[in-house]
């Protein structure tokens, strides 16, 4: 058997690059040219010193102004703005779930969504104390989606989900006030907080940054994965492809980009009806080819093994090929500059959220009740547009991977249940995982997940940082675009084993599993956070005393931060690749740091250099390892 | 009868200098110094085109830099800034109206709150359709309570409040869909659009923008106002004084700051009990004076005839008298420079809410359970402090003028009442009122409300624009800091009718009024969104026609830009003296102005120089009225 090559980062950089010299050629501008002449950044909006919550300002922050007109002092004014950030970012995330419980709402036996995991259903709608005993499962699937939605606004009380925390961490955030209530009225209370001549106390900022987090995570994430499983299947190990060369020269390729999985899930679905398919033919095509970026390559991949053609720094390299027919993308991290580029192209740029409204994209509403209609239009679009690609000025780069994708926890515990011993051992538990662990043979844990950033070498840091972690017997699992990182470097395939310390390795042959699991897209971080509560619970410690913990080494944008933030608060440290814009003050720096590590026993290490990055993490892990004596 | 002096801006300003003076002497910095270190402000923030909403950046549009890393341009980036502008201003005013919604779901007949407006509660209880026949007036109100709170966060439909506009109003919002929903939704799901890789469309950023000023005029602000009349008493005309000189040199001085009137008017009514007033006597006060400073000056002259001592850039100089034993704030516009500035005096700066803590603030939290306690605290602070004052330090200007206060809807009707022939005609109406105007007795009316701003000359531009109004007979309606600045300058005491028109000085004779009615805080701007509906509903025509503007002539917070939203979206034209910060964008500057009144009937007029803003206003009310044909 010969061993296998995996794509390296020079050669993904040299399709890249063909790419972006192709853009130069046509004079488009993409992100490396705008990052070129953007790159003198402006240092207060750097530090998180810069105010612009009033018109009295601007106002920044310097050795000679120390304060702004108001009297907000770093602090405060670095404060504020990491608290709005958070919003933000918990605001997406959390507006992406309210979607799905709509979606749940409008499901129907004979409608466009159906609910395809009736026991998930039942056994959530039970944790809200919904009747279910005897009922029809649109019955009960309805009156879960009205209490999901009640968790966006209802006048008093916690989010539910926050019970199936760990008791140490309900009561510390009962301590610090940090129980998230209705998530958007934490969002909207942030943003008073943050309104002119309120809150200017740094402590009281980063506490309602945390709380913010965590209606997020524990809120608005947690119901966007729930109801996704529950509509469109709780996700199972698949096969599935990364990079560029998941394109076809020869076939429709439609790329799905965005997040909520309600637009791609019927788009995918669509695009394998026959009539599509044959006139796809009839047009010299060889067929539809659905190929995803972003999270929704995530959403799609780990429940049809869709093709990722990419993460988010790759969005206008899928357009340059030359070869898609259609780009359609719902909600979030959509550059506006697919508009312009598309137009360089054949490529018919789709937008379908009146949320994401984007210039130079063609707008096709996608509801519960448009979808199948939308999802038509948009295959039909696409497989019309072949004739009008232009076959001589393709570049499809050869690269591609492949990976094993949709690693839920209930998968998790079912590939663990494959090594248990059932004479011995109870069925449906963490206990192999934990053993691992306990004995060493396994170091730790570790979730890398977040964005690209051109700050950094887009992808190097999440590959290179994972495969230390492999070689350190330390196992991975990621989300997001980080996902696609370490399907594009074949680490989610199950001959990365080989890039594995020993222990790991064999955990690997064992489960038979790939080192670096895939658990879905960002909002599906609350998957992990499950992961780890469930550990922590079955183990018997806190979550914070677990030799496990969370990497955004190339974060970007502020669900990274709001990520972070319940990351942190549900006790696990967080390892950022990318400075958060706060380091103006020097308050703020401390309570997302060493003071969050006293008051909610994790906080972020900040470091831009990935290889100590990685040898942070691995001490980290140690460390934990020390403390329990294993 | 000598004819009265109003006090001067010059009289003003002098006062000012010498407490400005002895800040400098006391090397303390007051917004003065602060604003001259500021004052290069940042030119990209300024004009909208910073983005630091992701952290690729932050970018910053220059002519050789079109675009953000993400390929957003300046369109898309003044949008989005301006959009989150709106979001912190609505989820301000609607997060005090939520505070005031849960005070009066907690309100007991023998509770520290109770009903004071039961007509009230009964009638907007019947709006949403609350039993009320034959209850107890308390389970009316936490019926209606419990539904103001839902209308924050319910997962269907639209604000009930919406349905008190104008048909036209109402159809039109329907159709640009802007109808506002939850408000609390309204909040998250645009800071969502605003996340990166969202909306990039200017349109739709602005439209975005416009119903979440509604959620807040017609949701939030408008539940502030209605719920705080039904527990504090709807405001009728009351006599007060403003400025300095309110402060008492031999008496125990207590500042009430901030906006929410559950805080101030326990304390108002706490300083009158005997055992307070006889400790402050005790220890050698005369007895115990509370004034107030910004909105909540206003909550509580016009329901007490507390003395305005104040707006908001005079919040440091009533600190700077050194005659004020308790400056004591809750939310919103609250000088975090308070905090060190109080302790270079006897002064105790006491915050109350968990929404604004301050350093260097004694925090006594306000709940409504514990209201009465924390009030007892606060007014036993306050007079406790008197002996520590340093008496041959204190500088109290002495001017200061009478102010009539208190014209709410229902005390404008009434007023007009007086003057209805009741032979004739039908009592309750606003049709003296549209008779005067149509007869161009009155040639219309101008709402000026918003802050002061360090970029204009403070008040001057409030004040002048005002006299300018009298003098053409316009009549003027005020709220907020606009309220204090017409306040101190005598222009709401019924003398005022002497720099009126003729036309408008035979009103203000014939009805008893003065020539600018006060009409609360600035969440009271609902109360002028009732007026100039009902005044359309009974003329029969469409609040775009009416003769009737709205100015911010020195606006400064998020706030006024949630409000300047609502008021075009109602179909009101808007002056504003200070340019909103997206001037690098075109398109959204069209959006906000021509297009605006395209599609809303009404947009902003922006101008600088307060004598070619008021000749504007001036010009604007007469082409409506050719336009009427009156």
């Amino acid at each position: 058997m010969t061993e296998k090559k995996f794509t390296t980062m020079e050669q993904m950089e040299s399709d890249s690059k063909i790419l972006f010299d192709r853009a130069c050629d046509m004079c488009i501008d993409t992100w490396q040219t705008r990052a070129q002449d953007q790159k003198n950044h402006c240092k207060f909006g750097e530090d998180g010193v810069c105010c612009r919550i009033c018109s009295m300002g601007p106002c920044r922050i310097t050795p000679k102004a120390p304060k702004g007109i108001c009297g907000a002092d770093a602090h405060a004014i670095a404060g504020r703005n990491y608290l709005r950030t958070v919003v933000g970012g918990a605001a997406a995330h959390s507006d992406h779930g309210r979607e799905i419980a709509h979606v749940l709402y409008e499901a129907a036996r004979n409608g466009s969504y159906q609910i395809k995991d009736e026991e998930k259903c039942i056994k959530v709608a039970k944790e809200f104390g919904i009747e279910t005993e005897g009922r029809d499962i649109y019955d009960i699937a309805h009156d879960l989606a009205y209490a999901g939605l009640n968790e966006y606004g209802k006048p008093f009380g916690t989010l539910k989900f926050v019970e199936r925390a760990t008791e140490e961490r309900q009561q510390l955030w009962k301590k610090l006030g940090i129980t998230p209530r209705a998530v958007d009225r934490e969002c909207t209370e942030a943003m008073h907080m943050t309104h002119m001549g309120n809150t200017a106390d740094a402590t009281t900022l980063v506490r309602a940054a945390n709380r913010a987090g965590l209606s997020d995570g524990w809120g608005g994430s947690m119901m966007g994965t729930e109801f996704s499983d529950i509509l469109f299947g709780t996700p199972h190990p698949m096969e599935t492809e990364a990079n560029l060369g998941v394109l076809s020269k020869d076939m429709v390729n439609i790329v799905v980009h965005g997040h909520d999985p309600a637009m791609s899930e019927m788009v995918v679905i669509t695009a394998e009806m026959p009539e599509f398919v044959n006139r796809a033919r009839e047009l010299g095509a060889k067929g539809i080819n659905v190929v995803g970026i972003c999270c929704t390559a995530n959403e799609v991949a780990m429940r049809h093994g869709i093709p990722m053609v990419g993460n988010f720094l790759q969005q206008e390299n899928a357009v340059l090929t030359g070869a898609v027919e259609v780009i359609v993308a719902d909600v979030q991290c959509i550059f506006p500059a697919l508009g312009p580029l598309s137009k360089c192209f054949h490529t018919k740029f789709i937008t379908t959220s009146p949320k994401a409204r984007i210039p130079d994209s063609d707008f096709i509403e996608f509801t519960a009740s448009s979808a199948e209609e939308s999802a038509r239009n948009i295959v039909s679009i696409a497989v019309e547009n072949y004739v009008n690609r232009k076959k001589d000025n393709l570049f499809i780069p050869e690269h591609k991977e492949t990976a094993v994708v949709g690693y839920s926890c209930e998968a998790i515990i079912k590939e663990l249940d494959g090594v248990t011993n059932t004479q011995v051992d109870l069925t449906g538990t963490y206990k192999p995982l934990i053993e691992c662990i306990k004995s060493g043979v396994l170091r730790g844990a570790v979730g890398v997940v977040g964005c690209n950033n051109p700050r950094v070498r887009p992808d190097y840091s999440h590959i290179e940082i994972m495969k230390k972690m492999l070689k350190n017997d330390i196992i991975v699992v990621v989300t997001g675009c980080s996902a696609q990182a370490a399907a594009k470097a074949g680490l989610m395939s199950k001959e990365a084993k080989e890039l594995c310390g020993d222990g790991l390795k064999r955990v690997c042959d064992l489960v038979g599993i790939p080192p670096v699991l895939h658990m879905g897209s960002c909002v599906d971080i609350s998957r992990i956070l499950m992961l780890i509560t469930d550990v922590a619970k079955q183990w018997g410690i806190n979550t914070t005393e677990l030799p496990i913990v969370g990497c955004a080494p190339e974060w970007m944008s502020e669900k990274a931060v709001s990520i972070a933030n319940y990351v942190i608060s549900t006790g696990i440290d967080t390892y950022l690749g990318i400075e958060p814009q706060v380091k103006g003050s020097t308050e703020i720096m401390d309570l997302i740091t060493e003071r969050s590590r006293q008051d909610l026993g994790a906080g972020y290490i900040i470091e831009m250099d990935p290889e100590k990055l990685g040898d942070a993490m691995i001490a980290g892990i140690e460390a934990k390892r020390d403390a329990l004596n294993i």
